[in-house]
Parts: C-alpha cells; sequence; structure tokens
C-alpha cells in the first residue's frame, strides 16, 4: 500500500459532517489499532528482484535508497521465476500478444497459450482435464465451494490445518462440515463412519506450509474408498518439487490417480502465477460451468500462462532442480541445528525456526534485515497459531554454502542480540 | 478446459466402486447436462491475440486449424494490452525481475513496481492510498466484505444490477443487506430512511456493463450525506475511458472526491490483469490487514504491475484513444441504427444487439464466426436476465470504418438467415 501526504491529497468528504452520520473514518483506524495493541500490524518490506541472482534482491527503504539483500522467504522454491526459459516464454508472448487477455474465458480471453497450458496441467497430474484460475486461492475458493455444492447432500470433511483459501472454499459451499485433526487417520475414520451413506468430501494438502510436515495421502485415499468419499487434495507447497515429473507427494507416493481433484499452484514451485484444478473430464467441466470465481473474471494473460506452461514443461524433464533443493535444504537444517537453534524438524524444505513470541519474532526480522541484509517475514499469527510465531526458512538450489554459512551466523547473533530462547530443537512427528 | 482422450489417461478410482459409496461422476455429469437442456452451455472460442493487429486475432479451430477473425467483444476496450509502451514495460520488467513475485504481499512478494503502481493509482482516483489485488473479482469481493464487517451493525444498500463480484462480497460480509432497484434514486432515499442512525455502506457501479447505462454517482452521493452513508463505487467498466485524465465516470462528472471508495480494474481499459481499490489511507490499511482474500495470495507479477502502471500513467496524458473510442463507438451505433438491427441505446461505448433467446444468440455467434470471422461470444442468463439475451459489441479505437460496415453487413445477413426478429430500435432511459 502507498500513503500519499495529506497535502497532495483531495479530501473526501468528511464522513460525520454536520453530526450527521456515524464517524465512519473511525471504525478503520480504530480495527487497525487492534493489530498494533497485539504487535500484529503487518508492515510489507519493499522488494525488488534480480533475475538472473536469486535470491539476492534490492530493498528499497522508506527513505527511497536501497540496499542488497538475500531472501530466504520466497515461495519461488526453485528460483524458476528467474529461469531463462521461463522469462523467455513470457516476453516472447507478450511481444506476440500483448499484455492482458482481454476478457474472461467466455468472452474474449480464452486464449491458446492458456488452453495449451490446461493440456499441460493435466498431463502432469494424470487427468482428463485441468482448469486454470486467476490464483491458487481463488482454485480453492472456487473449486472446492462448487464441487461440494453440485453434489447433493454433501458432507464435508476438512483437515484442521488447512489454508485460509480451503476454509474459504469449505465455507462458501454453504455444505454442512466437520474438522478432522490434523493428519489424524483414526479421527478421520470416526467421522467417516458417524457421516454414513451421505455423499463425503475429503479435502486436505500434502505438505502444510508453515510446519513443514506431510499428509498421508494414500492413507486417507483407503479411508476414502472404503467409506464412499470424494478425495480434493491441495499440493500447492508440493508441485514442481517432489515427484518423479513435479507432479508433487501424490506423484512421488504413486498415489496420484487414487486422488479425485488435485489443486496446484503456478506461483511457487513454477514461479509464475495463478492456480488450478485436474480432475476428470466431468468435475473440471462442471466448475468451469458453475463456479463464479471462475466465469466473472478476466482470465489470466497469454503471457503468463506461457511463461508458466514453460516451467511447468522444463520441471517435467529436469530433475536437477528438485535434487538441489532438497541438498540445500537438508545442508540448512543441519548448520542451523548445529548452531543450536531452535528448529522444528520437518520432512520437506520447509525449515521453520521457533520464536514463540510475535513481538520478538518481529524485532528479529527487522535486526536480520537491517544488521544483515537477510530478508525472512516474521510468521505471526493468525497465520500460526499464537505462541509458535517462527521464522519460516525456504531454502533454494541457489541459497550456495558461503549464503547458508552467513544465514547460520546471523541468526546466532540475532538469538543472543535479542536474547531469544534456544529451548531445543523441537521435533514434530511427520505423518508419514 | 482441455480434454484429453480417455486413452491417453491413468483413469481416477471409480467412485462408485463396489457398490460402495455414492456415483459422485454423475453429479457432476448431471449438473453440466441441465445447462444443455437449458441451452446455456458455454463453448470457449480458442483465441491468439495479435500485437499489434488488434481487433484482429487467430482462431483456433477443434482440429488445430486457424484462421484469422476480428474481435468485437474485447474488454481490451482501447487496445491498450498491445500499446508498444505497455508491452515494453512487461519485457522489460521481466528481464530484470523474473516473472512470478515469488510470494504473498507480506512474504517476500512485496516488489517495488507494486508499491509504484499503488501510489499511481492513489493519484489517479485523487486518493491518500491505493491497494492492488490479484483481480477485479478479488478487489470486490474481498475489499466490499472486508469493509462492511469492519463498520459495526453495517447494513448495505446494493444496486439490483450490481456485478456478481460485489454480490459475493455483500454476501461474503454476512451484513444485513436491501436491493435497490437499478439506479432507483427514490428506492434507494426510501431504503436510507428506513434504515434510521444504523451505519450504511452504498455499493454500486457507474457504467453497468450489460446495459452500458450511467449510475447518477453525484446524485447518489447527495443521498449518502444526507443520511449518513459511507460510498463504494465500482468503475471498472469506466477507468481508462472516462474522464480527463482516465480515471472514470466520477472524475468525469466532478464528483470523485466525494466518493468513499473507488474501485477499478487494471484488466479492461488498461489492458492488463488485477484489480484495485483506493480511498482513504484507514480504509486500505484496514482492508490490507484483515482481508483473507489479500493477505493468503501470491501478489501479482511484477512484469504485470510495470505493464499496468505504464498503461495508467499514459492514459493519464493522452486523450487520443478515449476520443477515438467514442467516435468509434458513435459510428458503430449509426451504422447498426441505419441497418435496422435492433440496438440497445446506451450512453456509453457499449454497444449491446438484442436477440432474446438463448439459442438464437449462440447461433448467431456461431454463424457470424464461421461465416463472417467475426468474434462476438453470445450474452445469455446468467450474465444477463433471460429473455434479455444479447451480442454485446465493444468498439476500439482500432476498430476502422471498413471493419465496421463488414460488421454491420455481416450482422444484418445473420438477422436475416436466421430469422432473428429486428424488433425494433429499444430505448432504455440513461440514468442521468
Amino acid at each position: 500500500m502507498h500513503l500519499r501526504l495529506a497535502s497532495d491529497v483531495q479530501r473526501s468528504a468528511p464522513v460525520a459532517q454536520g453530526g450527521c452520520g456515524p464517524d465512519y473514518a473511525n471504525f478503520f483506524r480504530d480495527a487497525v489499532s487492534r493489530l498494533h495493541g497485539e504487535r500484529r500490524y503487518r508492515v510489507f518490506a519493499d522488494i525488488e528482484r534480480i533475475a538472473g541472482r536469486f535470491p539476492t534482491a534490492l530493498w528499497r527503504r522508506a527513505d527511497g535508497s536501497t540496499r542488497e539483500i538475500t531472501v530466504w522467504c520466497s515461495n519461488d522454491y526453485l528460483g524458476m521465476g528467474q529461469h531463462p526459459e521461463v522469462v523467455g516464454a513470457m516476453t516472447e508472448t507478450a511481444k506476440r500478444c500483448g499484455v492482458g487477455a482481454g476478457g474472461t474465458r467466455n468472452i474474449a480471453g480464452n486464449t491458446s497459450p492458456l488452453v495449451d497450458l490446461e493440456r499441460e496441467l493435466a498431463d502432469l497430474h494424470g487427468k482428463e482435464a485441468g482448469l486454470v484460475f486467476t490464483s491458487g486461492y481463488v482454485s480453492n475458493q472456487a473449486g472446492i465451494s462448487t464441487i461440494a455444492k453440485l453434489i447433493p447432500n454433501c458432507l464435508i470433511l476438512s483437515d484442521a490445518f488447512n489454508h485460509n483459501s480451503m476454509i474459504e472454499g469449505v465455507r462458501h459451499s454453504g455444505c454442512e462440515k466437520r474438522i478432522f485433526r490434523h493428519n489424524d487417520l483414526a479421527h478421520l475414520e470416526e467421522l467417516l463412519v458417524e457421516a454414513g451413506d451421505r455423499p463425503k468430501l475429503i479435502v486436505f494438502e500434502s505438505v502444510y506450509s508453515m510446519d513443514g510436515d506431510v499428509a498421508p495421502i494414500g492413507k486417507i485415499c483407503d479411508l476414502a474408498d472404503r467409506y464412499g468419499a470424494m478425495t480434493y487434495l491441495d499440493e500447492v507447497h508440493a508441485v514442481g518439487l517432489y515427484g518423479e515429473r513435479g507432479a508433487g507427494i501424490a506423484e512421488r507416493d504413486g498415489v496420484m490417480h487414487r486422488v479425485d481433484v488435485i489443486e496446484g499452484t503456478l506461483a511457487k514451485g513454477f514461479g509464475c502465477v495463478g492456480g488450478y484444478i485436474t480432475a476428470s473430464a466431468a468435475i473440471c467441466d462442471a466448475v468451469r460451468s458453475f463456479a463464479p470465481g471462475f466465469i466473472f473474471t478476466t482470465a489470466l494473460p497469454p503471457a503468463v500462462a506461457a511463461a508458466a506452461r514453460a516451467s511447468v514443461r522444463y520441471l517435467k524433464r529436469s530433475k536437477t532442480e528438485r535434487e538441489a533443493h532438497q541438498r540445500q535444504a537438508a545442508r540448512t537444517k543441519a548448520a542451523l541445528e548445529a548452531a543450536g537453534l531452535p528448529l522444528l524438524h520437518t520432512a520437506t524444505h520447509i525449515v521453520p525456526v521457533m520464536v514463540g513470541d510475535a513481538e520478538l519474532c518481529k524485532a528479529a526480522a527487522d535486526h536480520l534485515l537491517e544488521c544483515h541484509g537477510i530478508y525472512i517475514q516474521p510468521i505471526n499469527y493468525p497465520t500460526v497459531p499464537r505462541g509458535t510465531e517462527r521464522l519460516r526458512i525456504t531454502p533454494s538450489p541457489f541459497h550456495d554454502a558461503a549464503q547458508i554459512a552467513r544465514l547460520t551466523a546471523a541468526l546466532a547473533e540475532t538469538w543472543d542480540a535479542l536474547g531469544i530462547p534456544r529451548a531445543g530443537t523441537v521435533f514434530v512427528e511427520a505423518a508419514e
């Protein structure tokens, strides 16, 4: 958000003029004050990415001055956003087709690069069809709500740690829901038994982004088969990163064909923007035809679709990035653990270092940026539960040994300087 | 959506296996069958835009062959998606910064081009702040719901013809709502009086996209002042197109400073993708801090933000496109009227030609594409009420006299060939 100086601005008519009507401005100031009071007001760092030098970026300060920093919290997990084939596809397509799609999918916006991208995604996940949305958020919100609405008397069974976009999709559907304890198969089975014969939709993720743990996908599919439920799997933090061709954890575990709907993003492992579902032709056609969040919105630009397709195609054939990603994540974990930092052990590429206090977490992030040129955004409530505030570190194939060493030293210094407890390494059971 | 051949596909586990559980696939097939039965199943034309030759595009048929066509239904109203400064900003920024933003606004995705774009939009609308969303749809859905939720006991007064994204925003807020008859000041006043002292939010559009009529913004602001209500205005079909600097109808009418929140899109007049609100710093900061649809989604790519900013900047200083747009729209209307086609008269650039039947409307569009190489998507229910099905024509500065003549002849031939009634020109009162 940009704030302009009051003197530059032609002011809105005061809402409480002449004593008539409520003081609306005050409602908004109050709401933001509450966030300040709870120490969870978010300040966005102004960053300029530098293609070819990832994870190095420019940090633009409030006074306009800039400084080179190292980004350690990007969800462009493999740095594909700067890959020459991906950038090349975007620039070539923009020159050929222009920038915007020019309309909704139905009205002039159904461009060939987008149709080709959907074919590519269907192939990636071994499904009949793919359907692209403007974001992963919208794909969950519109996908889950539309699918559940089209199933008469549907009961949704939703993992307790599901992402906000999935929660919104569940809520939007208007269907009855039950929350099962995170990755808890016994609890899920209990709820499936209770539900009886009615139609049931199980919605869950493969990699949970904040704790970095993994769902027992195969075992959830076993339960779905046994009790006659449909399955909807969010692979947002896994696509591009896991499996022989980068289709995610379900591919790695050999259970991709057992999941009814696989949802993914083009914005993280694939380095672009947008989201999608893949499923049977009937499901994709129904969502395409009934989801307002799909129907009434401008399609993704052809240049973005082309870039995303280039990224998906590249990662289908190249394992180099996935291997380097896992290697550098393991090295980062080992270095931080050796330095006695309170690591949350995970089975994935996500490296949470626990702080447990919102104010300290923000202070640690500010200290790292200002004193060490290291950018790791603090993760506070509501993204994670209170008391589990953390720095969430995402090593990429491009974070080299020297950068890992500098990160480790900077974190150790920050922990000491701010007196953050090194309560010992925290172990969380992997789900499978 | 892309459909693959069944033989290529590793099938999902059958959902009705062994007689256990409902036949889920059937629910989705049934839903789509209902659309076929009502003659409102949508088929997307596969189009490849050609930068520099707008409104000419390539139509890719199902057999893979292509044909040059003229697009007459694009919402890239001014052809800015192919403007050299806009394409140049996208390609230059993609080369410099890569493709994706790499994260949410809070976590590594707050790139400098996006911050600069928000400054540009705040300046465009004379507001303290701007806030960019991944789409216009999301900006309404997240903006309206968040603003209304933050106002205690808020009553929403919503125009009957508001876009689906606004309806979703109203619904999402959970607030009580009253619908006022479209552009009906007397009815709005009646509801304001009934509401008494409680906080009230009036949500409405400037240009209504399907009928092309215009709201009496100033008079709505008079009522808002008199009864102490806040105002939220969607200028999606007006930004770039109206006003001295392209800020929309409120700017043209000299009432921009009286509206509390102005929402717009980067995908239509500006030719890119994304949406935004502009308002006081307090409102934008509150929405930024509380809207899940803003917080939990990856930011727009820097290259898209840079392209959008280039478009906004260009249209602030150049009136050539706006003037040519109005001129070519007027010429198109005159030509179609002279040919006796059933035009819905509008005060704007939108040219609806009425058909009044879903099947005929689809047949007319197919005939135009196949026999004349003219692409105008049929507009059927639920986008417009049943019985008001239409071809919605959007002339641009690039549709020249020869193209207007060809369009007119093609429409006349189509009306005759399919026996569509020429019930006479339809007049709809402009609102102001």
